[in-house]
């Protein structure tokens, strides 16, 4: 007999299971279908262990930056004590995942999911064959990693992003990063610091050129991976390789050749091949394949739902997770609530962290606010400088006739959690009076920020009163 | 001839710094007088220095937990070079301040301040004799260390927590620290993380006992504190204490003996013996010596107000720099702002950092709410685990009939930045809501806090709305 749900979750990747957990917040009975056990990419290949690899990696930038200046003697990385330890740290996660999703009554089922109609889903499990019977439906499968024709994966030399781990425990002497983009600087990062030699080519005139990160950010990030003796590449793309015994031969579409013992490719993601039965219900997808979502995330087919990689838009977890919130709470009650990625930060941990929200300068120009940077550089921070996190640098992007906050960029020590600040503000009726008006432990970045922002509101408050615009930011304060 | 101003501030640590700026851009001309040069305790001997003492401390125990976990090798700490580097760090951000005075138009006189009358003051410095007129002053001379009559100082052999630096020059192998607030418990971290033996000893039952530090905190801080060595002794007082050639031999009231190289006494601090001339003019003190002021910061003689260590209350630099902003607006433009303590951060960075601010549960409840406590512990953090930040956790403290968000406390890694979240929410009409409903990278420690108030909100939701009760937290959202 088939059992019947409120929601049915394919997937339980980070945008899946925030889908299954918000549903079931909202009372609705919730299925949670996964092939390979609770997790997804970002537990057991991306975000966590990353953040792991790229703590490691900090701690030996700082405590090496030190060496002379207070600390003696040396440490160096045991990439196979990391990657164990790591695989310790996600393996006990994991084990927790069911556990939480059993408390909010959500059946997580282990098997590969078909739609056979918009409310009927085939599972075939280690169990055998299951018919669930769904109310809606919320697809979130994910995507693949983008091939690169001139430079075919054979799972050895030349690998896609996904299997950065892997490659990690072969220890490569010389390594090639294809990509410019969030992965491709992590990536960089971790090899450089564990003892590669790291070069990274990109097509792109710069690196990370998603429009939410100021150029800024990229000049500075650019000049720290250098000056770390990543070798940057910029403007170019491959145009042929050569996979022999001993390497790999990279031909640059410039003429330049290089020699490399591993090669990464990380130039973004496509759609899945495989859709599992919803194209024939007529899940209308764009262009690369992406499932089209309207902004209420609901595909083409009512009642079918799409978060995450696999309906394209910013490829992160927290997006993702902030699609889980949105298709979760809409699935489950029929709300029409809609996605906002200016509201999602954009986190990138290397040699400089970066955490980026909102509307950049050129951004909030398009939209037609008259955007005011506010430019607070490390070298005069009493806490930058005692952390050694100079150069680096907070931007503030606000409207300069109002003082509504649009945007902010943090690149340095701490970017991860700090810009969790500048997003509040972001969403505070109260702009930047909501960060100038606070107070803040000292030495802290917060008490930076809040020093500077006088004058900037004493010409507001000589001008005009705080005018919220709304339709950037769902803000409710 | 005398100059004259709208404000002068005697004093130029962190409070009185903070006063003649925030005066100045109030549009007062303002005179600053430091006998030493700009900076004060903060940034010559404590928070600033003491920061970058702490990062250090805080890399040696992460990379120290990490080796055979994926580092290897050996770091130790080179305390000569720490302390250089440390000093040239000191100067170089000393070096700005007269900079940023000036850029604000403030005078930055150095000398002695003598006040003749509450508009006159009397400057004796290397230019010679100056008579400066003022329609206000801002006291901000601070304090100094409380003296233990059963351990007096020598400068050498025993300490007061003024003379931190020279002591860590000192290595001493065997180190008391008496007392058992934030000052003994960083220097406790510092030294033992250094390589010292080291007994710390409060009469308190619990370290950290100002009431805005929950029992949780100070439990694990002292378990930490414990596991790294430091011997701790609770509910003890020096009875006596024998200085020799080679040591010190303490003697506690419960009959125990300690023998040791040297000894740090931080039990606090008294008022100034010095009073540069205000009470001759009626300005009043408490029964400590410390100056009164009412809530503007005002002190019993109209238009002369105090800031900072000399009035006592929170001696942080973060209550002084609270202080300073509302006593220069209240001086520049004759406002009558009230201070509000419960709005400043308390930080303390040892090894287990701890952010604290507003109520804890035992103060909320003194105060008529109806607390409740979410714990977050960092067990089942992502972020906490790949930071190794396990055991910590985050306590929110809120309202439970109406949400309304009273305090707030962290500890483990980013305490410092992180408490300022959590302040933002106090300040917030929308309480825990907004906590609840911002998108936060992943992981992060801020996702592990909004995925636990959905249970709290959906009871609320299906009880009263929000009501945000004021005179807790002047919030302006």
């Amino acid at each position: 007999m088939a059992r019947s749900y409120d929601v049915a979750v394919i997937g339980c990747g980070a945008g899946g299971y925030q889908a299954a957990v918000t549903a079931a917040q909202c009372g609705a009975k919730v299925a949670l279908i996964e092939r390979e056990g609770a997790g997804g990419a970002c537990l057991d290949r991306a975000c966590v262990p990353k953040k792991a690899l790229a703590r490691v990696a900090s701690l030996l930038v700082q405590t090496r930056a030190l060496v002379g200046q207070g600390l003696a003697g040396g440490m160096r990385c045991d990439i196979g004590a990391v990657l164990a330890h790591d695989q310790d740290l996600i393996a006990d996660l994991k084990r927790r995942l069911p556990h939480r999703l059993r408390a909010l009554g959500i059946d997580l089922i282990v098997g590969h999911a078909r739609l056979r109609d918009p409310h009927t889903i085939g599972v075939t499990g280690p169990q055998g064959f299951a018919r669930l019977l769904a109310r809606r439906v919320i697809l979130a499968t994910g995507a693949r990693p983008r091939p690169l024709p001139a430079c075919p994966v054979d799972g050895e030399r030349v690998v896609a992003a996904n299997r950065l781990i892997p490659l990690l425990a072969s220890e490569p002497r010389r390594l090639l990063c294809i990509g410019g983009g969030a992965v491709a600087v992590e990536a960089a990062f971790l090899f450089r610091t564990f003892g590669s030699e790291v070069t990274l080519a990109t097509r792109g005139a710069r690196l990370l050129t998603r429009p939410v990160v100021s150029e800024r950010a990229a000049r500075l990030l650019e000049r720290k991976l250098s000056e770390s003796g990543v070798a940057i590449l910029k403007g170019v793309s491959v145009a042929s390789t050569r996979i022999d015994q001993d390497g790999v031969t990279v031909v640059f579409d410039d003429g330049r050749e290089g020699r490399f013992d591993r090669v990464l490719v990380a130039v973004g993601c496509v759609a899945r091949a495989d859709d599992i039965g919803f194209r024939a219900l007529g899940v209308r997808c764009d262009a690369a394949g992406f499932v089209a979502t309207a902004e209420t995330l609901e595909t083409s087919v009512p009642g079918i739902y799409a978060v995450g990689d696999m309906k394209g838009g910013p490829m992160t977890a927290a997006a993702a997770l902030h699609d889980g919130r949105i298709a979760g709470e809409n699935a489950a009650q029929g709300f029409a609530r809609r996605r906002n990625y200016h509201q999602v930060p954009l986190v990138i941990d290397s040699i400089l962290p970066l955490g980026v929200v909102g509307l950049s300068e050129d951004m909030a120009e398009r939209a037609g606010f008259a955007p005011e940077v506010v430019y607070i550089p490390y070298g005069a921070s009493a806490k930058a400088r005692v952390q050694g996190a100079s150069p680096g640098f907070i931007e503030i992007v606000h409207d300069e006739e109002t003082g509504q906050m649009l945007g902010g960029c943090v690149a340095g020590a701490g970017a991860d959690e700090f810009v969790h600040l500048l997003l509040g503000a972001c969403r505070s009726r109260r702009g930047l009076w909501s960060l100038a008006d606070l107070d803040y432990g000292h030495p802290s970045y917060g008490e930076d920020v809040g020093a500077v922002l006088g004058p900037y509101l004493a010409r507001l408050v000589r001008t005009q009163p705080m005018v919220f615009r709304p339709g950037i930011y769902a803000h409710a304060d």
